[in-house]
């Protein structure tokens, strides 16, 4: 599957050892007590080296976990290994098999983390998302994942690229799984200072069947396949059916200007990234120009022609898309839309496109990805959007949909 | 007067020859072509360790500069050495001397840097601040200094210890060499990621005298010895007789909810600055406990006994306080209060204490050290705070502030 770029086995069977005489004496440290788990390698892990799939970093070992690595470890869980990242997490992709058909892509940049709990080696990963990179590769391999609210989980400790939109996420065979992983890592280590941390109880709350969800189109629905298409209006349909409204952007002059404003989101997502990277890749590039693939280097070319009133635009822009989007609540319960525009495409040297993704990534609102669909006989995920901090209310109403769709997979071949 | 921890000549003299040869051709490639600058030993400089006076690390070379180094380079500055921290930036002293009188501390945590100006070996050098860490070594060895905006000054790329607190800031002779390599760095490397990098001209604003300026008590008045605290009042009726409005926090309700928000400040301020070094903090102690100090082992475990509640309710305190202040906007043109209790203490194991800066770093707004008092033949910092965002406009008030007082000193002896 080449999901992993190295392994710790011999520290996950000993933690695992001691996991298992805890809850034989009925004392597991946490509801994470003896959970195999795989990190990102974009994120730190003490005793291994953090490669980030790139030719910039050595393989010195790493002196400390990243923060959210500390939380599993200091919970009881055993850090299995590193899961494959693409370079730098933004460009040439990793050798990942996607295991529901080896000719596709698992889908990036979280593609060892996807590709594994998919192929059922772990229950659960850890990823990060800039554009997309936990809830697409997700879709693709047919995963729960959980995208906090930007802040809510705490994501250094690593590679921290973009940094005002990096998230750190978990892909997951269970909604439980995920929010319980999740509220344990924030008890720990908390959010990214100075934002909140996750708030909402230890286990996943009851289901909530939400009343009336926003349909969003964003720019990614005119790139998707009509399959996939047909395949999302049919889930809608159904989703009515079970009392859910579905409400169109054209229902009201709120809805339409927030699906303008996700519809321009790629005009200013790709500013905010670039300038992010203007340090610390344009140093890296001049320190180590053979450690950076081409495409890199173009994105650094792009970020070094770029000017601070750029970036303030960039930012600017931004702002008014959260604004259009908190200016919904109490008017929906959430947001639904597709999280790729299809099955994961044929042939490795692809991670999937970041379309339906901008706009939750941008906006930093909680989304899930929840694998209720199926194209080509491989998954399709729906991405479910809710309001910035809101994330036990999503994690409700995600568990309702789950409850209301049987998943129509069991399973890759 | 150790003020360096280590040294890079020999590429300073390099950088200074390219520099002189920049500007004989008449094309120097910035304001701060061929500047000497000492970097705190917080931050990453390419080819030297980042120890900051801790066992924690090691005498490894970094590989790259931090992002305002960087800038620096790229406008052709010449990097003179290391200048010395305490450990971790917030716990036991380095061994500086304070060069107006070897007797007293020359505070902290950017004590090398501060040191180093005093003594005329450099015009400028780097500082951050969390907790006072660039205005109060700047008032204790009579510099000029700036602490921008939060997040105006990219200050990513070393050891960041409360990620919400942590400023870069600049020490140095003259305001005209802050203003100046600040706009440089912004210009280059921006503000911090999601921050609006520091706004304004290429060179000093123009003098403008303040109207009406709120004086502030703050937790550091009851604790000011008397010399200092008449130093001040002087200070004050000179400065009504030049035509400042001076408002004392009993001229209205606005004014003294502040004041009194102010004073409670060290209320939250420790807790949000402890719950951000829980992580990485517990992770080093457990890693590496013979690298840690047990001063900064207190600090973990009292960290260790926070709650993500506790942290969200300093925070909100924090928050409540930056509510109040910017209330005043309008009302006043900035503030103004002394920037130490007093001259530097005697005796080494003393960094200077917070109390006038608790303030100004929980709210993030600008604030600059003037030097423009000495007691007991040493100098005493005056601290001139405005308004978010408003750095440039802050820095026209300095400017006018410093042409109207003549500095009481001309170097140390």
């Amino acid at each position: 599957m080449r999901a992993f770029v190295c392994f710790d086995l011999a520290g996950a069977r000993d933690a695992a050892d001691r996991s298992t005489q805890r809850w034989r004496d009925g004392r597991p440290l946490s509801a994470v007590d003896g959970l195999p788990v795989g990190v990102k390698d974009c994120f730190d892990v003490r005793g291994l080296p953090t490669r980030v799939n790139s030719g910039l970093f050595t393989d010195d070992p790493m002196p400390l976990d990243a923060a959210h690595v500390d939380a599993l470890r200091r919970g009881g869980a055993a850090v299995v290994g590193k899961t494959v990242t693409t370079e730098l997490t933004m460009a040439s992709p990793g050798p990942t098999w996607n295991p529901w058909d080896l000719r596709r892509t698992p889908g990036g940049s979280s593609s060892g983390s996807a590709a594994a709990v998919a192929a059922r080696m772990l229950p659960i990963a850890t990823g990060s998302q800039v554009r997309g990179s936990v809830l697409r590769p997700a879709s693709i391999c047919g995963l729960v994942a959980m995208k906090p609210t930007f802040g809510a989980l705490n994501r250094f400790g690593g590679f921290d690229p973009s940094p005002s939109l990096n998230h750190l996420g978990l892909l997951g065979g269970t909604l439980a799984d995920i929010w319980e992983t999740a509220h344990h890592i924030a008890a720990t280590v908390g959010g990214d200072p100075g934002c909140a941390a996750l708030a909402g109880g230890a286990t996943l709350p009851a289901a909530r069947k939400p009343k009336r969800l926003a349909r969003q189109y964003t720019p990614g629905w005119p790139r998707t396949d009509e399959t996939s298409k047909a395949a999302f209006e049919e889930f809608l349909r159904k989703l009515s059916t079970l009392g859910v409204e579905i409400v169109e952007p054209g229902a009201g002059e709120d809805l339409a200007a927030y699906e303008e404003a996700t519809a321009r989101t790629p005009d200013f997502f790709f500013d905010v990234m670039l300038w992010e990277t203007r340090w610390p890749l344009m140093a890296w590039r001049d320190a180590k120009p053979e450690g950076m693939s081409e495409t890199v280097r173009g994105y650094v070319d792009k970020a070094e022609k770029m000017s601070v009133a750029d970036y303030a635009r960039a930012l600017a822009a931004r702002d008014s898309l959260r604004a259009r989007h908190r200016a919904l609540s109490g008017k929906v319960d959430g947001f639904i839309t597709l999280a790729h525009i299809g099955p994961g495409q044929m042939g490795q040297p692809a991670v999937g496109t970041p379309w339906y993704n901008d706009p939750s990534s941008a906006i930093g609102a909680p989304t899930f990805n929840l694998p209720l669909l199926a194209v080509e006989d491989v998954p399709l995920g729906v991405q479910l959007m809710g309001f910035e901090g809101a994330d036990e209310d999503l994690a409700a109403m995600a568990r309702a949909l789950l409850a209301a769709f049987a998943s129509p997979t069991v399973g890759p071949g």
